[in-house]
């Protein structure tokens, strides 16, 4: 999906909400565990119930990959769902915090945006900045898709490298400025933690257009307001991820609808922060 | 493994050699193409005809992810192989840079160290530490089992963010220090890629004790007997990989011969390198 696709998608939903897709066995209502393949089932529902108020879907992969195989079919049924079913009005993330050196994310590339020969077709993946240029670029060369790249998590550890205080510039502003250079604000996305909203006018100067994918609000305790207050731009410019808040709103058969009822809010809420910024929509 | 069991095997095989298994359909003799299953099968006969002179194979999960559910059923398969092969015989190290919040990093935790929930059944894996103490923690919790940490890659990317010259100390080193503070020398290990041994003493220096591992003998153009001389330590602390130079070393029916060859030629020089460390074995 390119840009102006985006773009448009943001502003036709009224919503910035991409819903995370952290599923686990442990917290998904019961009855699903007699399906055969319970991930996938449970991930078609919230689909289903959600998918006019977010923009986009991200799949965590630690959550499947911990099943191994079965997990990773249930992953790919997950991505060819939203495909096939919502073509071109779902923005789709592989949050799968890959990188290495230029051969091996190469094939890491392909895995995520290849869909000949891994079965999967993501508009994006996460990348982590570690090893530098060569280990980012190779997920560049595919048109209309996009990395995000790690900046500003929205951990604890985050304090350890990326904001240690030693030094004139942080790390995260480091990887900002450096890897702006690798791409573009059309094919490059930087995520940056709610739990750090204070920061975003900082981030804002040296990528005052790149979009920004914004996870930690709601169960990490990130501020919607915030964040939108500090990170809006005038094509919008975020896409604030919430997963356990919206997924697990429900343990009971009730869990789609309230799944539902918690989107719309944030979407609400999000609709008058778009007014906000842009006057009116 | 525990970490006498690594010393013991390194010392009885006269070798730290780990081989990586980065299996590339391209690349491997075109008679496994008829193969239901052809990266395993080729992993398969590349380890029995090195086994004995390599400590650790080290599967490369880009190479396999590439191929989506098909690959990862060839990699589970790997690893199951080896384990119910060559049992207590070879350290298994999956080779999948992950790394995220601690929640998530407990997923990939499981997807590589329990073999109940995901089929696989490593020794270690390789872990990103740009989110800091609580990305990387989760994977600490399992007894025998070991992570490693990048701190210094093999690749040109490395000089963007761990070798940045502009402060008192480089990323690289901050890593070091930082994360030796959340495990030990029994369950942490770190990357140091061989096309910078020049560092290497000024890692020792760091972690004296640490095993670490080493990519970029070979292809990338690192020198054996420049590691050797700079990190081996009295319990040998290393554990050199080498990929393409061995599994790729013929692409004919003899391929694994002369697999067998190269991984002989590389033991004989480490065994050298280990009488020169400690006076004889």
């Amino acid at each position: 999906m390119n840009r102006t696709s985006l773009v448009n998608l943001i502003f036709s939903k009224k919503s910035f909400l991409c819903i995370g897709l952290d599923t686990d066995l442990s917290k998904i209502p019961v009855h699903f565990l007699a399906c055969e393949d319970p991930m996938f089932e449970f991930n078609k529902a919230i689909i289903d119930a959600t998918h006019d108020l977010a923009i986009a879907y991200k799949p965590n992969f630690a959550f499947y990959e911990c099943y191994g195989v079965k997990g990773w079919e249930s992953l790919t049924k997950t991505i060819q769902y939203i495909n096939l079913t919502y073509p071109g009005q779902l923005f789709t993330i592989a949050d799968a915090k890959r990188g290495d050196i230029g051969n091996t994310s190469q094939q890491y590339a392909r895995a995520v945006f290849d869909p000949a020969s891994s079965g999967m077709d993501f508009d994006a993946v996460t990348v982590a900045p570690y090893m530098g240029e060569d280990s980012v670029k190779p997920f560049l060369s595919y048109p209309d898709k996009w990395i995000i790249v790690l900046a500003l998590t929205s951990n604890k550890g985050a304090e350890d490298f990326q904001v240690a205080k030693d030094t004139d510039h942080h790390l995260f502003e480091k990887v900002l400025s450096k890897s702006r250079e690798w791409g573009n604000n059309a094919n490059m996305m930087y995520v940056v933690g709610a739990t750090k909203a204070e920061l975003l006018t900082d981030i804002r100067k040296i990528v005052p257009d790149h979009f920004l994918l914004v996870p930690g609000v709601g169960a990490q305790g990130g501020s919607l307001r915030e964040v939108s207050e500090y990170g809006l731009t005038r094509e919008c410019g975020l896409i604030v991820n919430s997963s356990r808040n919206i997924i697990y709103a429900s343990k009971g058969t009730d869990f789609a609808q309230k799944a539902r009822e918690e989107a719309l809010n944030i979407q609400a809420e999000m609709e008058q922060h778009l007014i906000k910024k842009a006057g009116t929509l």
